[in-house]
């Protein structure tokens, strides 16, 4: 066993709306032929506000990797310290009792990765593992959840520190004019969270029981970057929409294997944010009450999709009101495609 | 325990020799008032050959990271496919048996990552683990290898497989034109290799017992990425070189707590190739006799610094001669700067 103990989520100071969306994409795609039929499904996604590390305009002003590196270096710094010094203290712990340290990010890259910033910055132990992961998109918080979980499997003592940080804002590409750009510049927000897996199970918390991967054959081409002068350029395909009807059985057979029972009979479901057609589809696909969802809804509408922070931003809104003994799973899905899954209960 | 089984290791077919590094740098920056200097170290490398995916003169080609992202794409998969079925075969497996695909690589950026074209080419199970690690540079090898012991510890069924890539050709930056640029184009190579760790122990190979890591504090700018319109910028500060003299002390120290005994009385050393001043330090401070890095040095000598490859690379080198109860350390440094650690016995 191992628990996720409370984490630490952030998000930075930049608002941005759907309506600021709308005028910025008019400012810079005005004469695009299907911006009417882009714009009715930006109003359409649920989606209030998101938060970015820099304004709009500064957005828009953005020059090529070079300078987008520099600001995530910076940026990247400041938010993941405060954040995981936070969520150390949530679990109880000093950093001298940190095993292990899981860094996700995908929209910066860095190397050295945050993982040896964070070290010297929090001061963590010289035998501290690193692992950080910058290929797995949205599917990575629950990755990077998996892999803690193995960490700490192997030893009580271990511990494990995880910092989820994403800058969509720094892959945002003028260029880019698609449909599918429209929507996607209009999903992705910027966040941090950090949250510590102890593997002696002393704090209240998520306590994960098992873990799953389930990969989806021939369909890399759902969620994927390109590369350009700018940097990283995603690319959503529209398929990625019906791949949740394929990926939820497998996440059903994952909790009936391991409590029995129906896949919507767990009393939480701690689903990271994707867009408000996944959320539907995992509604409907595990049969679930609309209650069930309703934080990973309320993340998407108040910060957006903010790729590999959110499963861990949702899981934090569920601390306040779960119980012990209450059974809960955890699921992400992401670029492969693929989806990672935990299930546990609560203590 | 978990045991490595013989690699699988490929280089690609374009040779470059330092005199045609020379003439190629010297061609580029023929002004450069550091030349004769970084020549001169260049022919004192004890690097005779080199191998790049492609022509010298394709290398001074290359455009933007978008162009270069292609062409990783592209050779990485190729690459990667043919040498991990490989693997697979020499550890007597069948695609089915793995549980978990680690690939290192921190010259190209693909995502989804060389997991999910691995799972998809080679028809490894769809409950596969993916694990990808772009950001842990030259120490990568042993880091895959050491997450894979954790993984293979859980159960005696897993077994993982480890992909180590690299395109350093890639990372070419026409306009470096420092004396550590020079040093680092003349340093890196191209190649990839491949090993599967058996949970079960049921092959010959390097019976892991035990894995640690060590960071060394304030030292991220030992070596390092900034970031371009031309992707990864390699940087190789000087006070790398007087590094391993306080990195090697915890190989020491881990060598003594696991057999007892001196640092320099084990069988055989699996140390990366780093460079030639690498490999003297670490003769030098752990008192080993010329005869143990020998694989280290001919790797290197054959080809050059192949970063998160070599350490498999020599790992291959010693499977001929090495028998049972042979005990061993494996070992490679890198940014952070990090030291990974395995030990263990041949079997």
């Amino acid at each position: 066993m191992a628990t996720l103990t409370k984490p630490s989520v952030m998000h930075p100071e930049y608002i941005v709306t759907n309506d600021d969306m709308i005028e910025f994409l008019n400012s810079v795609h005005g004469d695009a032929p299907h911006k009417a039929a882009a714009f009715k499904m930006i109003k359409n996604s649920s989606i209030d506000k998101r938060h970015l590390i820099m304004p709009l305009e500064q957005v828009l002003s953005l020059g090529d990797f070079g300078e987008r590196g520099e600001i995530y270096g910076k940026e990247a710094r400041i938010m993941s310290s405060h954040t995981a010094r936070k969520a150390i203290e949530n679990a109880g712990l000093l950093p001298k009792d940190i095993s292990m340290v899981v860094v996700t990010s995908c929209t910066g890259f860095m190397m050295p990765s945050l993982t040896a910033h964070l070290i010297n910055d929090l001061d963590l132990p010289n035998s501290t593992l690193q692992l950080p992961i910058a290929q797995m998109g949205c599917v990575a918080g629950a990755s990077a959840i998996n892999r803690a979980y193995e960490h700490c499997q192997l030893n009580s003592q271990n511990n494990a520190l995880i910092v989820t940080l994403e800058t969509s804002s720094l892959c945002f590409q003028k260029e880019a004019g698609r449909l599918q750009d429209f929507i996607t510049d209009s999903l992705f927000g910027d966040g941090v969270a950090a949250v510590v897996m102890r593997g002696d199970d002393q704090k209240p918390g998520f306590k994960i029981a098992d873990v799953r991967s389930h990969f989806m054959r021939n369909t890399e081409e759902y969620i994927m970057y390109s590369l350009s002068a700018g940097g990283f350029n995603f690319s959503l395909d529209k398929d990625v929409m019906y791949s949740i009807d394929k990926a939820a059985p497998h996440i059903g057979s994952f909790i009936r294997e391991s409590f029995g029972g129906l896949a919507n009979e767990l009393d939480f479901y701690v689903f990271h944010t994707g867009g408000r057609r996944i959320q539907d589809e995992v509604e409907h696909c595990l049969e679930l009450s609309p209650d069930k969802l309703q934080h990973s809804r309320a993340c998407l509408r108040e910060s957006g999709n903010t790729s590999s922070v959110a499963v861990i931003d949702v899981l934090n809104r569920h601390f306040p009101e779960r119980s012990a003994g209450e059974k809960g799973v955890l699921a992400t899905f992401g670029p492969g495609f693929t989806t990672e899954m935990a299930i546990g209960e609560w203590q």
